[in-house]
Parts: structure tokens; sequence; C-alpha cells
């Protein structure tokens, strides 16, 4: 269309438009290739403060856990074979020799000879010769000892020495991200500290002489710089550590200047605004000048005009100064490329299904992120796409609780469809909302 | 079964014992209703700051936001009426008067008479009289002026004042947990603090004479206490502070007088083992002293021997000591209260859906949390039920990924079948594990 340009300035948008939009997998593809640099720097944290961290060293089991054969259950500790043919209607009696308690010690415990049973509770060591353990349900007492009614079959309720851990077994690897039960799992084996990743080090800075910080005086002329805060939260969640780098104006210097100090004292560098294609295409020109573009335009909506770059194997984010555009440009290669740069896996979203209460129609050859709102109605989950304009529209995910992303093939989705969204809140009731 | 107590340690057990396990959700239903303890308490923060924290204050827009009508897109304001029968047949030729960038003074706008079109960038003010946005590719730029060759119908292209935010309109509501996008659009209004309930303060104690510290010396008759550490960091990762009240021995007074102690200094407390229906069942002893038993009992597995009480209101939860069965007690009752008890709701876990690649049968009437490996297959998801003894094995929850629940309703699910199950960790590659 813009085949005669009458200025500079729509010259300089036919030079760089976005003439080949990168599909989305294809542009994150590129830049993982491309992003060489890698979070290396490792700290030793108590076990406690390792929780939601990146480990950074294979840990093994120095012992078996449990350290001795122990019953799953309470009941009673016999030899299998005595009670192999054992039922209500012919009860096996066996003699009642002894009892054994949680944290007896392993080496005390009684012995148990055929024809006898010792009384355990869940978690007690198994006395000598016994192999398994007649649940307390499956026993009548009478006069010395106990009926058993039901057969158990060796090592039955019993959980074997080295059954959770071997000694020698991994139990956490590098790059896995700590859960409690890892904290559990290291706790049995008595470690007290973990190696972990450093933080990374994400710094943001916002573009444009329209906008103001958060707490400044508004003009009319002025906007609040809502996305980096916003920003800035996303990146807390996943575990980094975010620089604030605050707005450059509409200059190529100013902002080439506070990239080059977000790239020396981080990791990356997310930069928002000034990248559509228009007459103040700002930042892909400073951008240039620190390294090199891997993509910039991609197949997606809300947020085409998000682009990509990479300086000395560190990546600089082109984001929408739209915060939802730029919600989406963080979802669909920040956390992915934060992922990489550590070692580890992306966290999974949660995720629900539901059926679709109106149609919603994709463009060919995009993929789309469709707000939406899920709700109950009689404890059936239904997504109502939301009705929008522009990708400023904040609302759209306060108001609304969910994404629904519909890929590159689709035509879209018809009403009564069953989909599945990205869950970014709770449920609302039916009325919510 | 246990008709004729031959001592008084099985009298009493008998007396005590989970004759009747509730069912889980009549359980929670009840536990609700009793803890009637609510977190009053507020703090202002900083936005940043107010991140995951529970909102305390009802926030209503105190500006239209966007404050003017903008531009949505990069491109030419215009009359819509000018242009509605414009198609590349039948171009509608508009003159250029005027540029308006983003960061203009609305009042500053040129004005678009009939037959004329200004050039405008995504975010910019709309110039007086203009009621249209032409995206700049449905347009060919000629002598003077433009070509529009598709047509716009009234606010095509244009974000209305106020459709994020209308003056007076709620943003967030109390009781919402803060994501990034509320921070966003609390920016947005430049709202620089928020009110947001206190933390939750819970009190873990463990008990067991067989119990020590993580980082005391292991002794043969000696267990580490890792569900405790556990415990601890799931209160860390549902935004609580975590209140040790370190073991307690297999004694009804100590036991007391420690629960006593996190009653008074936290909002609730959990106490691990000594809930089974043994010899030593303790904890549910002391908690009678301090309060009403709610239920104990339930019909799940792992845990069946959970129970709760209440005392003042606060809710007193018995959890296993084994950590598999503590994990599911926290996730079934904790997490639920703990929202109830901030008026929010529960945050929501990932969850997918695979194929079982083998049977796993329930017991009639229970509630059954099956630990289940996710990996991926040819692109497909399958899900491998682990195969496991007891429920202190901890490996399975970090070997494995998931957890089927099986409702009381099912005998089971068959291989082959599709199952949703709760992601606890990625999904892994086919190799893995």
């Amino acid at each position: 269309m813009l085949e005669h340009g009458f200025n500079g300035v729509l010259d300089l948008r036919r030079m760089k438009g976005f003439k080949t939009l990168s599909g989305v997998s294809e542009a994150l593809k590129k830049l993982t290739k491309a992003v060489v640099h890698q979070i290396g720097e490792v700290e030793e944290v108590e076990l406690i403060d390792a929780l939601g961290r990146i480990c950074a060293e294979r840990i093994k089991a120095a012992m078996d856990t449990p350290p001795y054969d122990r019953s799953a259950v309470d009941g009673y500790a016999v030899i299998a074979e005595d009670v192999f043919g054992a039922s209500p209607t012919n009860p096996i009696k066996l003699k009642l020799v002894g009892r054994v308690i949680a944290g007896s010690v392993p080496s005390t415990t009684p012995r148990v000879e055929r024809g006898e049973a010792v009384e355990i509770m869940t978690g007690a060591p198994m006395p000598h010769n016994a192999n398994a353990v007649v649940m307390a349900e499956d026993v009548e007492i009478v006069e010395d000892g106990i009926e058993v009614l039901k057969p158990v079959h060796p090592y039955q309720n019993v959980s074997r020495r080295g059954e959770d851990f071997k000694r020698g077994e991994i139990v956490i690897e590098r790059g896995v991200r700590v859960k409690p039960w890892h904290i559990g799992a290291l706790a049995s084996l008595n470690i007290r500290k973990l190696k972990v990743l450093r933080r990374p080090r994400i710094s943001v800075l916002s573009t444009g002489d329209e906008l103001i910080e958060l707490g400044e005086e508004l003009k009319p002329d002025k906007i609040i710089n809502s996305t980096k805060p916003m920003l800035m939260a996303f990146l807390l969640e996943e575990g980094c550590t975010p620089l604030d780098l605050g707005i450059a104006g509409d200059d190529v210097d100013e902002i080439y200047s506070k990239i080059l100090r977000g790239l020396r004292e981080s990791d990356g560098v997310i930069v928002t605004g000034g990248t559509s294609i228009g007459v103040k295409d700002l930042v892909p020109e400073a951008v240039k000048r620190l390294g090199e573009i891997v993509f910039h335009g991609l197949r997606m909506r809300p947020g085409k005009p998000t682009g990509a770059a990479v300086s000395n194997g560190k990546p600089i984010f082109m984001l929408s100064g739209f915060p939802v555009a730029a919600t989406i440009g963080f979802e669909v290669l920040v956390r992915p490329i934060l992922a990489h740069m550590q070692g580890c896996m992306v966290e999974p979203r949660p995720k629900i299904r539901g059926t679709l209460i109106r149609r919603v129609v994709n463009p060919p050859n995009i993929r789309s992120y469709v707000r939406v709102r899920v709700f109950k109605s009689d404890d059936k989950v239904m997504i109502e796409p939301l009705r929008l304009t522009g990708s400023g529209i904040l609302s759209s995910l306060t108001r609304g609780n969910g994404l629904l992303i519909i890929p590159e093939e689709l035509e879209g989705y018809d009403e009564g469809d069953i989909v599945e969204v990205e869950l970014l809140q709770y449920v609302m009731r039916g009325g919510e909302g």
C-alpha cells in the first residue's frame, strides 16, 4: 500500500514496516538460540530460603530413607506366611509377644517367631523376623493374642528401608525450582543448606515524552507510566530482581544510554513503548547500536509490535507500552527466556476448560490472546470473551480472569465450543464481575 | 471388629477410633463454619509491595482512564461518515491537515473538517471533530493527502475516554489477591499506596519422641523432622508468616502448652503427628482441653487420620506426621481455611489433562490423591500413577509431578482414560524422571 512515500517519515515507515511478521514460536526459538548469557553465579542459602529458587547443585541421598524397614500402618507385625489362609471364617490365632512404638531403636525391637505377633505403630521399626503388618481393623482381639481375619503378602504395609531415597540416589537436580516437598525431602536427609542460582536481574525502561512516574503530578498532556510497575511486579513473581531504569524521552541517545546501563548492570533489559511503526520508532534505532535485532513484529494480537534483540548474548525485549500487550509479550517471550537463562523450565500456569458463550474470530495466521471472564453457572464452567478495543484496556485483566489463546491455524471458536483457557485469577461465581 | 478390648490401650482405641470418618467436603464445610476468627488488621504498603497480598480496601477510579479519546492504532483520524463507501476500487481522497503524536495536549489537537484527515499515532489524543481512525495499511499516500481504501464506523480504532475505568468505577475490591495487572491499573490512576491485610501468622508444631530438628545429630532411634520445614514452606507460599513451635515429645501437657502458645501468638496452629489411632493418641487429648474437635478422621487417602478443632474461633489442624499425607491435609484443609480467614478465594492450581497409562483403583467412598508422573510422549500428555506403599514417600512428589484426585463416587479410572490432574511441577519429557 505505502508505495509512494511523500515525506521522510513515511519512507522511514516503509523501510522499517512489519513486512515480515514472525510467527510466535519461530521468533522464540530464534531468540532462545541467540541468548547465550546464562545466570552462572551460585549462592548458598538456608534450606527454607531456597523455596522458589532454582537449585544449582545435584544432591544425592547420603543415606537410605527410611533408614530401616518400618510399619506403614497401625497394626500387628507378623510373619506373612503364618496368615496366608486367614479369613473371617478361618481366623488364624497368633500370640501377642510385645509392642513397638515409633521412635524405638531398631536394634532393640522384639523378635517375632512363627505363630507370634507384635503390636506396632505407624512409623515404628519392624520387629526382627517379621515381614508384614496386618492392619488393626483386620484383627480381632482375643485372650492372650489376636485372630487375623485377612491374609497379608510379604512386606505388605511395610515401608522398606531406602524406599523413599536409596543412598546415592538423586534427590534434586540442577535447574529444578525448589518446592515445599523438595524442602521436606532434603530435610529428611539432614541437609540444611542448598546452593541456588542468584536471582536474575532484569532492567525495565519505559520510553515516551508523554510518560510520568507514578506519584508525579498529573498534567493534561501526561500519562502515568503504569506498564513499568506492572512489569516489575511480573519480574518479582518470576523470582527476579527488577532494576528500574526510569523513563527515557523520545530521544535515541537517551534511550541508547539507558539501555546500555541496563545491559551493564543486569542480565537483560525490557524496553516498553516506541516500537510501533510510527514517527517515533526510536527504540529499534537505539537497540541496533547495541546489538542485533532478532525479530521485530510478531504474528500475534495484542502485541504485534513486539520485538527482541541480543547484545553480547543478553536479551533486550521490546514490548508494547500498552499494558495488556506488554503482559502478553512478557508471557510469550520474557518468561521462557528467563527460564532459558537459568536452565530451568517455565512454571506452568493454571488452566481450566469450559464452554465458550460467544463466538470469537481469529484473523488468518495470527495467534490471538483473548481476554475472557471464567465463571460458574450451575456448576458448569462458562467462558465469556470480553469485548474490547485496544491493547491498553487493563480492566480486561482486572474484570476478566483468563486468557484464551487461539492458535495461528484456527479461524476462531464457535459459541458452545469447549475451550481451555489460562486462568489468571480464581473462577468467579455467576453473578460476580 | 475391636469388640472386646483386653486392656486400657485398646479400650481407648475403640472409644476414639475413626468409626465415623467424615467426608472431605462436609468436614471442610463444618470447619469453615466453626472458624470465625478473621484477619482484620490492615497495613498500608507501597503499591509494588502489595503484590500477592490481599487487598483490604475498595478502590474506585478518581478519574476516567484513558482521560480522553485516543487512537488505538497508527493511522489517520477522520470523520467516519466521509469514508463509508471506501474500497480499493472506490478510494476516497482526504486532505492531510496535520499530525498528532502521543503525549500531545488534547486541547491543542488540530480540528478535522469534512474531507480532511490528520495523521495520528497510537495513544495520541483524537483531533477535534474526528470520530474514527483508519489504519495506516488501509490508506494510500497521494499528493497532498491520502486515499482511504476501507471504511470505518464511528469510533472504530478509538479508545474512548473512560473505556478502561470510568470515574467512580471499582478498580479493585476487598479480598482480591493483588496481581501485576492490578498494580498496573492502580498505577494508571496514580495510586501509590494500598491497604492490604496483614499476613496470617500460623504456628507449626510437630509431635513425637522420635523426632529431632533438621541439623541435629542423627541417632539410630531418631528421625529428622522433615514435615515441619515443608509445612513452613507451604505457609510461605501462601503468603503467611510461619511461627515455629518446635517439637513436642509424647506428652499431653507439653503438647497442650505449645499449642496454647501458638493460639496466643498466631491465627491458627498446625500440629503434626500423634493423630493416628494408636497408643500415642495424644494430640486430640491435648486439643480437647483447648477447644472443640470439629472432626477427626477423613474419608481420604493418604491422610485418613487428619482432623481439625477450633479454639475461640481459631483453627487447630491435626495433620499426619507423614509428609505426603501432611501435604494433602494442607491442600484440603489449610489452604481453604486460610482463604476463609482472609475473605479471599483459594488460588487455583495448574491443571493438565492426559491419558492414564495404568489403571488406578479407588476404595468405596474414599477420596484418593494419587501421585502421578505427567510426561509428554509424541506431544501427547501421558499420566503414570506411581506405585507406592506409604504416605511418607516424599520421592513420590519429587519424582512425580502431579496429583490425580479420584472422587468418592468413583471406583477408579481405567488405562486409557482421559483424566485431569493437578500439576505440581512442569511437564516432563518422555525420557525424564
